[in-house]
């Protein structure tokens, strides 16, 4: 059997439904398999457990490998980033850990696994990259609402700093403290701490609180609308398409022509 | 008088008016039994509640058997997911239940006779499908917030369990602790407390919050535009049907007759 | 004088801008009395701010007796619910209070003065309006919403009343808990206390949690749906009648007179 | 070189991208500096800071300087209210300051600094231009929110000020507590202390909630209506430029001059 046979298997089988349905059940008893592991166990489960991730960690190997193989061009196999996200993934579970501390980082790494249900599954991958895209279009209100935290950070860090060092002591720690407020979470402890100090210091969380929430409101707008008329240019298009229904265009073109035959009409009879 | 006859009569009374007022009154009725029962009260109002409780059962036991012999086809009754739930409903509450454990589950039978306003009012029956309906329109959405929740509780059990075990014990646990982060309620006492040991943890729990507020406010939005393009529909179907207004295809039909015609014309009178 | 001099009079007096606008100035100084009244003040500004009441209650009383000489058909000033409430609260206020317990309705009524901007200002009383008119549009939502809560309050009075008879001894008691779940108002408080002696009662909450968030989305979708619609419908009309543009079925009509026409033509032509 | 030339230099060297990405460069470094200053820090490093600081007020005055000598009109400078604020920043950074309480004041004045990232670009300055123009379109919404919170805050301060002078000491105290309630933020804490006295005041928090999530929702959704309306003009009138596509009204007159044109034909005819 030559090469460029096998890779038209692994081609067939990496597209084969029941391939892709077996790789999907391995995710979620993975999945399970995590969750099993926070809970207290006897020791005779615990290394079943332990065999059980091996055996997924080898599984997760084959089918990477499968999936590679099976890529006519390989080149084009690394340009897309979920490949890159699975074989990091793999690659990295493969590594043996002792150390207590890179255990833990261990461990993170197989929970990550669970994240390639959504490079398997394309509806996941087609909403995760539509929430992407939405993003970068948002990118000056973001900008602006990191501005107004900064300066908001930088007001309480200078002067609520000797009130309360947890909640303002460096501007990092103001910023975590802001977004607290800007949830509502015990916010009027926060506040009533410092107007004990600064009488008029409610002025600082009210105005900060209107602008982030208008900020905020803003935000959502602005993804409502893009989403609305994404989705209304798609359906004229898909109308359009459908009934392939003529335009005012083509309706004044075609009075246009009629236009013309009536005066060369017109012009025949004068002629007579 | 024979059984078609008796069947025809029953379905009169199903279909009456009146009847059905009846038998909202009754549920408003039990309603209120039910609310009284939770209210402290002397003993020989406690018996005449007792008593008006089975009146009730009884009066939900003719009004089913009614419905049921008023349908002309017997098939028919059970496909209405609305008929079993009422029978269930009625059926359930003749048991007698003398065991305490089980008096509980007679006394949630009885109060979920309330939800019989849905059934039996239409309006409540229609906003109820249209809410169910909009769920599995969303599936991916919660699909991948259902992911979200898992990797994050995952992380959280693994790493947390050993802070705070009644808040990241397990993972089911780990889930609940997130959904009350997600509700931002008193989300930074379970922060502050596990930043104590890992400093950087309040990563954590941003980027948690900023991914479940962005698939939400998803969701919210996915909603909204199903709505808006479901009245949009809705409403273009009603205004062509009443008006009867003329498509744009139809106008041009119009105008290519109008051509023909005139280069008819047109012929005839080179022929002369 | 007689009385139809005066009537016209009063009448133009009411219409009057700068009456208007000097009656809104009585009401923000009524207001502004008020919100003095709730500090501290030393005896002599007490006696001064008594008067000032006295006074503004006796201008509302001549303003309201202006208005209703000034209106043409006595009946159909109490149409206007605007007037009844005005005359309300000035007759009202002007009864002598002396009993301690009494004395706190006289205040309130006092408060409710500041309503009359609303219904002075008719920007306001167009917004009050479309508020008010938006709600039994919510009818049925509102409505399920009820239920659900009722539903609810009756499993939570019933099972929980024995753990803490503060949040759920009676079913009215437990839809004000229930309430202040759905505002996630320290809610964990309320589950974990729960969850001591029912562990799966989070499933009570969480289930709680999602259907009146649902409903509650669905109410305010069913608003702006509602708004845009009305919207929508209002500038379309405005810009058919500005535009005075022609219909489809005007053109389709107009195309049809074309036809018969040619057709004419064209049987006269053969005639010849 | 005389003054025209070197204000045409200043001109060239205002608009200069190259110019433009160092200032901001500068005031993100300032925004770094103000950041720096919040954590403790040893005196040799403090030294640095303090002349960094006195390095960018002077940088920023030889900008505003430049940008000043640069304007061809000079009083058209100050219609601009960025440059107003411009200008007023580094004025007063410029003031020596040695009181301890003025020293506060100086450093807000540099935290504002970074205000100068909108005034310097124009996308975020486009960004809060319509954030600000949003607002007055607000306007009767937001009066009718003050009217409810005045109201309720006169009612609060009138009763509750025994119970809690911290919570309802007066009107302006009694409005930052309802506006704590509006944020849901351990509102029943406050209502369970009244409700303890007067046992029907949960029906004064559940009615406060209620009118001011409504007034809110109605604020969000007249934003909403607005800025798709906007959009909405917008795309149309850029589609019709692009397309150049004839409206109904074209088409109208056209099929108008046909049936003239015909109805000349017939008369042409007849005459024959």
């Amino acid at each position: 059997m030559n090469y460029a046979n096998l890779q038209a298997r692994f081609f067939a089988l990496r597209s084969n439904k029941a391939f892709e349905l077996f790789v999907v059940s391995v995710i979620l008893f993975s999945a399970l398999v995590i969750g099993a592991k926070t809970y207290d166990m006897p020791p005779a489960l615990l290394t079943v457990i332990g065999w059980l991730d091996v055996g997924i960690t080898l599984f997760f190997l084959v089918e990477i490998t499968v999936r590679f193989l099976g890529e006519p061009d390989k080149k084009r196999f690394f340009h897309n980033a979920w490949n890159i996200f699975d074989t990091l993934i793999v690659v990295v579970s493969l590594i043996p850990i002792e150390d207590s501390e890179m255990a833990l980082v261990g461990r993170l790494i197989r929970i990550f696994r669970v994240l390639r249900m959504v490079s398997i599954v394309p509806e996941l991958r087609v909403l995760l990259n539509s929430l992407l895209k939405a993003l970068p279009q948002l990118g000056y209100v973001i900008l602006l609402m990191f501005i107004i935290f900064y300066i908001y950070a930088a007001i309480g860090a200078t002067f609520f700093a000797g009130i309360n060092d947890t909640l303002w002591g460096d501007i990092s720690i103001a910023m975590l403290t802001l977004f607290r407020v800007m949830t509502f979470e015990d916010w009027t402890d926060v506040m009533y701490e410092t107007m004990a100090v600064y009488p008029l210091s409610w002025f600082f969380y009210l105005t900060f609180i209107f602008l982030t929430t208008f900020a905020f409101l803003n935000m959502v707008i602005g993804i409502v609308v893009n989403v609305m008329e994404t989705e209304h240019a798609a359906e004229k298009e898909r109308k359009s398409e459908e009934n392939n229904e003529p335009t005012m265009q083509a309706l004044h073109s075609e009075i246009q022509s009629l236009k013309a035959m009536i005066s060369e009409l017109s012009s025949q009879q004068k002629e007579k």
